[in-house]
């Protein structure tokens, strides 16, 4: 594959419109890009500012040729594109981040066991593929732990807390014979992330780390800077460069991890990889100089990377289900920005945009 | 005409397909608003973000009448909107602004003679239909004057300096017999704008007083602050306020300014009125806490309108022509945000874009 940088005027295919590839698409335009949005669902967010738009499922060979055919270069909103698909498309067209990125996020285990080669720290965890698995994996790892799906898992589905006293059975059924991970439940004191981009020469850069908070495991909101000391951020961001790096990532990846309380001082341990742009980093549209989309646009353009100097103390508050209603009082208080997705169904958790607050 | 304010999920509909309305369509995304371009010309940049468009004359009854129907309120990013036009879409739905501040704008002496009638400060100007009313003209004025065609002139176009020595035929020469205006020679020291918003309910917030350079009669660079004293930029609000009021004006307008040193100190003359979002805004893209083109937005949804904060000195530069080439050096600068309108030909002067730099 051909992989010269973009120029002005070149298209952008983003497999995938929901509210991510919509961002990704708005940060393109001012960059004189076009974007080609791929994805199933007819009434994606995304075909609304896109310059062109397929309808069709991500199995469809021929759309997908069509697809190629009208881009320069491939990118995708959602880590589960499948491997079937991101073959297709490397085969035609640049795909950024690769299919390496996917496979090796796509499945927890397989995840895990990359990031521990790597030499990060992460939860202790055991695959679990039946009964007798799950029960060995407990033996070795103990309770609390987490059982999660090894695939399609997000904003905590598929996922089930092994306390004590909760029967092998239950958790397994929670599975629905999906093949699996137990993970070591750790006891975190905080959730952060790093947001980060590589470019196609290796450029690296990250953003402040990221404070984050859950409800029912959805992201609520999300606060820079992390209440961390700075030694622990350079050693997050040291963390998402290794893994960039390692896997010679090309586009912005959020890193999520746990903060951990231990003896020796605070330290950071690794969750999961996302291979795309997060939610975590939706703060950086108005509070960094560059945000995560247009910094992501840039790296699979093979341009430069933009600065991320953040601006203030940043919240970002996601707008869930019922909450964007809110939309009026929320647009007549001074500084807050407010993102809606243009979403028709505001189903209880379901991400209906996002407002950010700067204190400059 | 029904003005209720829209919900999320409504679309406005652009008449004019340029950057203007391009910058407006990407503004109004975020805020769960869709976008429905009109224009004639099949290449229009604003095409590439709308959720629809349509290619067609501005005469063309049947086309208006379609785009009406599929829109909840009308817009444009161009004055010269033809009356027909704005009688046609006002005749079906909500035009903000409406036809009365494109009729006050289009025409040089109608907006003059307002512009007089509001106590406002303007260059003295008379009225040139032929030969003798230029003689007439200039006896009152005086030279140095500007021979201007009272329609259509933009960038310079369409206007003459009647110096000592110049012959009145060839004055006359250059306004190809269309209807003009002769405007006495004001000797500034510098030109300004102020960039405010009326919302529907008379809500009015201006911007920072801009100070624009221009070079070959085409804006080169905003600048914000603008080097003139707070009595000054207060008066030059306030000139903007009573323009927008007695309009009865609806969105963002742009009204150009001459900064004049005179006896009694440094004052400010109404040089025109742009009904709309202006090239001397695009600085608050990065340098307001709202742009020019979400307000603009807001005022037309009859949403609150957002702060107007500046976020620290801003200097916004044009791109003119082959300058746009230079993107990648552009890019490569950090706290330079660039954006470019995806034009095709870099014509001499063509605005291909522009790039604003921030110092907070």
């Amino acid at each position: 594959m051909a992989t010269a940088p973009l120029a002005p005027g070149a298209t952008i295919g983003i497999l995938g419109g929901g509210q991510l590839g919509r961002m990704i698409a708005l940060a393109a335009a001012p960059l004189g890009l076009k974007t080609h949005v791929y994805c199933p669902d007819p009434d994606s967010p995304a075909f609304d500012v896109a310059s062109a738009h397929t309808v069709a499922p991500y199995e469809d060979e021929a759309a997908l040729a069509a697809f190629c055919d009208a881009v320069d270069v491939v990118t995708y909103e959602f880590e589960n594109v499948p491997a079937e698909t991101a073959k297709i498309v490397s085969g035609r067209k640049p795909l950024f981040p690769d299919a390496r990125a996917l496979e090796t996020t796509q499945d927890r285990l397989t995840e895990k066991t990359f990031l521990r080669k790597l030499g990060l720290p992460v939860p202790d965890f055991a695959p679990v593929d039946d009964r007798d698995g799950l029960a060995a994996a407990i033996a070795a790892i103990g309770r609390p732990a987490v059982l999660k799906t090894r695939r399609f898992g997000y904003d905590g589905k598929g996922q089930i807390l092994v306390r004590e006293g909760l029967a092998i059975d239950q958790a397994l059924a929670a599975m629905n014979g999906q093949p699996a991970i137990l993970e070591a439940f750790v006891p975190f004191r905080a959730e952060c992330s790093v947001i980060a981009a590589r470019g196609r020469t290796g450029e690296f850069r990250a953003y402040d780390v990221v404070e984050n908070r859950h409800e029912n495991h959805i992201l609520r909101s999300s606060h820079v800077p992390a209440q961390i000391k700075a030694e622990t951020a350079a050693a997050a961001v040291e963390m998402a460069r290794k893994i960039a790096q390692s896997l010679n990532y090309v586009g912005v990846l959020g890193v999520e991890l746990f903060l951990v309380d231990g003896p020796a001082g605070e330290r950071v341990m690794v969750n999961e990889i996302a291979p795309r742009v997060h939610n975590s980093g939706h703060w950086t549209i108005e509070g960094a100089a560059t945000s995560q989309f247009e910094q992501h646009v840039r790296a699979i353009a093979g341009w430069p990377l933009g600065s991320t100097r953040t601006r203030g103390e940043v919240v970002m508050t996601n707008l869930l289900g019922a909450e964007a209603t809110r939309w009026r009082d929320l647009l007549s208080e001074p500084g807050a920005a407010v993102h809606l997705y243009g979403k028709g169904d505001p189903k209880p958790g379901r991400k209906m945009g996002h407002v950010t607050r700067v204190k400059s």
